[in-house]
């Protein structure tokens, strides 16, 4: 797809950003996992969510790279850490910081990252242009997400162990784990512009349909991407035993018969190719799948209605085709 | 010995601001640890610097209340993940939180934490009180003591790697993970009555002092104190190979035979009651002791000197008084 040149200028913006990030040399056993972590790429979306939601309330998108670059690098280090939760060997299809170095190293240097997307945002502590009240409300809302991802993974790490998680609970789940960081991003971007709380709150609102409609998304793909574009392996959550958005509504709607089957596959420790069609054999049969995506269609569209408010401009033009586009996506 | 009323005042504070923390109760995997943490109690020796040097610098120690309740949750903070790293099983004789419940839980409480103890300086960012760039100077001090405490322990975990280690890099070590959460604690106190920086230069000097002191003491009382005082088993940094000021003194000034019989020690995964006894008499012979034992009275004096330039008042007192009973621990 071709960029638009708002959206080559916004990349643009982060990408040099990000490389001109300067960190300490040494020590270096600190330093090198995190500008490891960072030179992996990642899709950036968080960053781009704070300049266009700078730009969609009118601000200068410029002005609010520092926020950008500050979720942007609180959210590598949540990576850093679930990566050691999860025993995830792999990231971005490179070994995992814990895997390629120790999980004492994953800890410090996730650590160290968080103190240092903080640290972005005393730019709005020193400049001038910012008001006492809008610094402190920028801190605010970085806090609010740093607080509620942790929430997210918790329950997250807590659904592991327990037999039976309601719709409402994942949804809970994700607003944390995912949506957080997401509308924590967008939120960012308002406050450097100065907008009002009640706007804040409509941003913060289409950061959260964002990012539920994200996470139930990379739900679904899981199960019916092709694994060539998706980066992983088709039906891995059935393998790795993880409650879903799928397996959830599965267990609610299908038989007796059908949940016994799902949570006997859920538990297993060596799944097959058979047991990963089975139950993707039952999420067709009580239509999971139709459902799931209706589901995802619908938050975007919500997302879509919250940005049709603001007034015209190219961010909004970006922003809109983001959301068409993350709606679109098959990986 | 018997508290001063300034003293009861200032630790009455401290206790009542810790037990009147509202911590959310849900997800409780994440905020159970927390308060489990902060349950075990501790000397609250960083809250209290705080306070009495806001005191010192003519500030209310009230005032200074969120920012020693933010040092004191960040000090925590620390514990938790410190002790995945050292797999440390107990802490303050209770079981430590990664070992209670498990590594992952200990992370991720961490990561709360941090946030958490940084949500406290937002009184500083909400009150009229407070000037932004004030506000902003409180939040400097928190996030340069946030990173260097994560250097520190960087250097002490590359430590156990390394063969040689110098006493300089040893300071540099723990001026990281020991004298930054003390320097940063007292300047805290100073920013929050609203000093000039050359004073908040002094203030980090008088913390870096304490806190150099501090950790050549700890490592001299793990091989001389009284373990029941001490709370810990006599020559233990010996027996776990830890590289201290004493036994890089002693690599430094000895033989070459009592270098090599240190560093087969030190290198031994049983290391024998015998061991321990020999090492501590190459230590007696070396005049170890005396030497270290004097680099800790130097560096309290001149954190001593350092206070007696300040105004006379009931906080310079006490915190001169601090100062002495530290000099004069005995565990």
């Amino acid at each position: 797809m071709n960029q638009s040149e708002t959206q080559q200028k916004l990349t643009g913006l982060i990408d040099r950003e990000l490389n001109s990030l300067e960190l300490p040399q040494t020590p270096s056993s600190l330093y090198e996992p995190v500008r490891y972590t960072l030179n992996l790429g990642g899709k950036r979306i968080r960053p781009y969510l704070t300049l266009t939601g700078c730009g969609l309330c009118g601000g200068e998108p410029e002005e609010a790279l520092p926020a950008a670059i500050a979720i942007e690098l609180l959210h590598n280090f949540t990576l850093l850490h679930d990566d050691i939760m999860d025993a995830a060997e792999t990231r971005r299809g490179e070994p995992s910081v814990f895997r390629k170095w120790d999980s004492a190293t994953a800890i410090l240097s996730g650590d160290a990252m968080y103190a240092w997307a903080f640290e972005q945002l005393q730019y709005y502590g020193e400049s001038n242009q910012y008001s006492k009240k809008q610094y402190a409300e920028i801190i605010n809302i970085f806090l609010e997400s740093a607080r509620t991802v942790c929430e997210g993974q918790a329950y997250d790490l807590a659904f592991e162990k327990q037999q039976n998680v309601t719709i409402d609970e994942y949804l809970t789940m994700i607003k944390g784990k995912t949506a957080a960081l997401i509308s924590g991003a967008i939120k960012l971007g308002g406050a450097v512009a100065d907008v009002d709380g009640n706007c804040l709150n409509r941003l913060k609102q289409i950061g959260a349909e964002i990012g539920i409609a994200f996470q139930i998304q990379d739900d679904l793909l899981d199960a019916i991407a092709d694994p060539e574009k998706f980066g992983k392996k088709k039906g891995g959550d059935i393998m790795e035993g993880k409650k879903t958005y799928l397996s959830i509504l599965a267990l609610e709607k299908g038989s007796k018969v059908q949940q016994d089957l799902i949570l006997s596959v859920l538990s297993r420790d060596n799944v097959s190719q058979e047991d990963v069609e089975n139950i993707t054999d039952i999420y067709k049969s009580l239509g999971i799948f139709k459902q799931t995506s209706d589901t995802i269609e619908k938050r975007y569209k919500n997302a879509l209605h919250l940005v049709s408010g603001f007034e015209e401009s190219e961010y909004k033009n970006e922003l809109t085709e983001l959301i068409n586009n993350l709606n679109n996506r098959e990986y």
